[in-house]
């Protein structure tokens, strides 16, 4: 029995990775404003506050992040930089504060998804930012000391998100959040290190 | 001939690709503080001043953007913002910029690098701004319009550049910047869209 931090738990995919984790694990459930902690992983201070009253952890998975959507022809600087702050800084901010306070051989997941891969109308800022993420991971997963692993989960468009997404995945076969999760078990209690694991692509 | 600006054109790589693309092609050399005009492509403004100057051009070559080097598990969060600022976004505030200023059937060619593939110790920024670089290139590929084409150059470390950053790059066989510029003749007098040109590994 491990125990996982999960920021974003309260979210359509965390909820989900929180429920998988908790049938083996001790699982803290973090969000920006439910769960049982609160943090604002897109500042710094807010997430070294979190771990310094959560002490010690295991593992610590990342289910967060907000992307802007629109038309490359119309997009500003200003609206790409959302995904920048919110979705990958949001996430590397989280190892960056947290490497200290995750046990040895403790692990990392993040989570990018398929439009890294796959690229979208509209989707620039979020092809861009999960390609980015899993740099970071390629990056980390040499550095991390005491056998601290990273890797990160990209997950296909979920069935719980068709309605407000489907649009732009036209002909993407969805997964359930349920599904989806289980990568974030693969890299939890797996062995790898700067891996990416796709879901249901 | 096509009219071409290199951005970056006064750098150690920069200066090979203008040289390059000079032989068959009106060039426009372009630095911060170098160069036949100046921009700081950090700044979207200046970046829109400077097509605005330069009127409709047929190709936009970037060759620019500083990285934060350093420790992993020393890094704060303000020095990964550097790589985002300045290599990544800097290049991005270009094509976004410049996108209505490039002619019909026209083409941008970004800068990544072999540590995008290949990471190095102190190199997470490097990794993670690199890939960045390629996503977003995978991404607008699909979206730019006219015939409009993009593509990313990943040059291994430079031959003139070993002096500096040779303890980084044990092991890895260096090019001339002038092979280097191979690749950005690649994308700029060829036909292909959304790639990645590696050179030199
Ligand atoms: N949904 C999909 O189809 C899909 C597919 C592939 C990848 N993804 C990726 O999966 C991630 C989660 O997506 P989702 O659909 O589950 O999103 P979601 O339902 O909107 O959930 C977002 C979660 O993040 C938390 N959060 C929001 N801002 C935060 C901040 N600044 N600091 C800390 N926590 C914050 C929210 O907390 P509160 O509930 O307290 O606000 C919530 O727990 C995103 O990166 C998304 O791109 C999603
Ligand atoms: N050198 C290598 O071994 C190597 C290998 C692979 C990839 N790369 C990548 O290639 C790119 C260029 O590297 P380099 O070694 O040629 O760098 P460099 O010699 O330092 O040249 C940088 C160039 O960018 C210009 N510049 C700097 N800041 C700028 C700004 N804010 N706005 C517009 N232009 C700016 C400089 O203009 P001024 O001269 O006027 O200051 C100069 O022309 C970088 O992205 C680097 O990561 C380099």
């Amino acid at each position: 029995m491990k125990k996982i931090v999960v920021i974003g738990a309260t979210g359509t995919l965390g909820q989900a990775v929180s429920e998988a984790l908790k049938a083996r694990h001790e699982v803290i459930e973090v969000g920006a404003t439910r769960g049982q902690y609160q943090v604002d992983s897109t500042d710094p201070a807010s997430v070294e506050r979190l771990f310094r009253e959560l002490g010690k952890v295991d593992g610590v998975v990342t289910a967060t992040g907000k992307l802007h959507f629109g038309p490359l022809e119309q997009m500003s600087s200003e609206q790409f930089w959302v995904g920048l702050r919110d979705k990958l800084m949001g996430q590397i901010n989280v190892v960056l504060a947290a490497q200290n306070y995750v046990n040895d051989g403790g692990s990392f997941t993040l989570t990018s998804g398929i439009v890294g891969d796959e690229p979208i109308r509209e989707g620039a800022n979020a092809t861009t930012v999960n390609l980015a993420l899993e740099g970071f991971v390629r990056g980390a997963a040499i550095e991390l000391p005491r056998g601290i692993r990273i890797n990160v989960v990209s997950p296909t468009v979920l069935t719980e998100s068709m309605g407000a997404y489907g649009p732009y995945f036209r002909g993407f076969e969805p997964v359930s959040a349920q599904r989806a999760a289980q990568g974030y078990l693969r890299s939890v209690e797996g062995a790898q290190t700067g891996r990416v694991y796709r879901v249901g692509y």
